[in-house]
């Protein structure tokens, strides 16, 4: 069939590596190489210089591992920032999202994944041995553990809990509940009993 | 804020770059930046490499208009197929896409467009000369107007018929009615009435 099927070589190749991106599909990355095919070459261009220079500019943050083109990073440089309260996070895209709500002025630890025995990940394969570094140099007081709340992202902060019980600091997770909007009826039963659990005075 | 926040320079603007593709929002864009930044560099400069040669190798087929690598395109030259049935199609796009279906086995002829006065799209903007030319060429029996039905595929699709009124040929538009594996009780009301008005005997 591929002889007599309208293929075009440049076309496909261009689709096939979209649509390997996170949450593009085959459609989307076909709408896509359309979209910029019928758009002035400039942007193909644009796209490829980008690309092509990203991981030259781009690297990991020694202190924290968050991306950065500065090293250490904008974060951890910044004397503005409160330097005692460390954000523990999966990943460094979570640094990205959590700065964006504008909530949090302390820095951050990107640990590079959670605990997952299922999928061969072990604490050995995160940023552990880093963080206890960090937090054998002192002046820390508090460590977020702003991790998913998932069977991941709880196996994940016990076990940062077990290890870091001689530390003397203040370990905390973030809340779960009910997301802001959200509606009784529609919360599934977990979120709902953790609203419960981690209900606050008002 | 800009200064204290964790900005990368590289990384925003290949984010902005990405959330300008159709389908893709700011937070697939960062979602999509990240994962090339957590893969293989590989993934970059191959993507920045398609992307560079993308409008060398692609064209427009001087026939149909569809995009090729060759000129006429795959389609416009195979003898396999009936080129007395031309189906007209607002963008290269949608030949992708019946040919996916596998059930065309005619030509194509892409509008580039549909009319919406409104976007300022006229007549004049649409390649219908050219689809006039190869009509005056003769040969072609039927012409199926493969145009959404919306507005601007009726509006289109009946410019068309009135302007091709002269030429001996069978013009058709495709079926419009319920999507296989449809609900009445989903479907919208012109959807439904448009299926009783294009329905057919069994």
């Amino acid at each position: 069939m591929a002889n007599n099927h309208a293929v075009v070589n440049a076309l496909d190749r261009l689709i096939a590596v979209f649509s390997k991106l996170p949450g593009i599909g085959k459609k989307s990355a076909g709408r896509i190489v359309y979209h910029i095919l019928d758009s002035n070459p400039a942007l193909a261009l644009n796209l490829a210089k980008e690309l092509e220079g990203l991981h030259h500019a781009i690297h990991r943050c020694g202190n924290c591992g968050g991306f950065t083109e500065t090293d250490p990073c904008a974060v951890c440089s910044d004397s503005g920032r409160d330097h005692s309260v460390i954000c523990v996070i999966e990943s460094a895209q979570d640094m990205r999202i959590i700065e964006d709500a504008r909530e949090f002025r302390g820095v951050y630890h990107v640990l590079g994944g959670l605990i997952a025995p299922l999928e061969g990940i072990s604490p050995a394969d995160l940023s552990i041995d880093k963080l206890i570094n960090r937090l054998e140099k002192g002046g820390i007081k508090e460590l977020i553990l702003a991790l998913n709340p998932t069977i991941e992202g709880d196996t994940t902060a016990l076990y940062l809990q077990k290890q870091l019980k001689n530390f003397q600091l203040e370990i905390t997770r973030l809340a779960s509940g009910m997301p802001v909007g959200g509606n009784i009826e529609y919360i599934d039963k977990l979120t709902l009993s953790r609203s419960f659990r981690g209900r606050i005075r008002v």
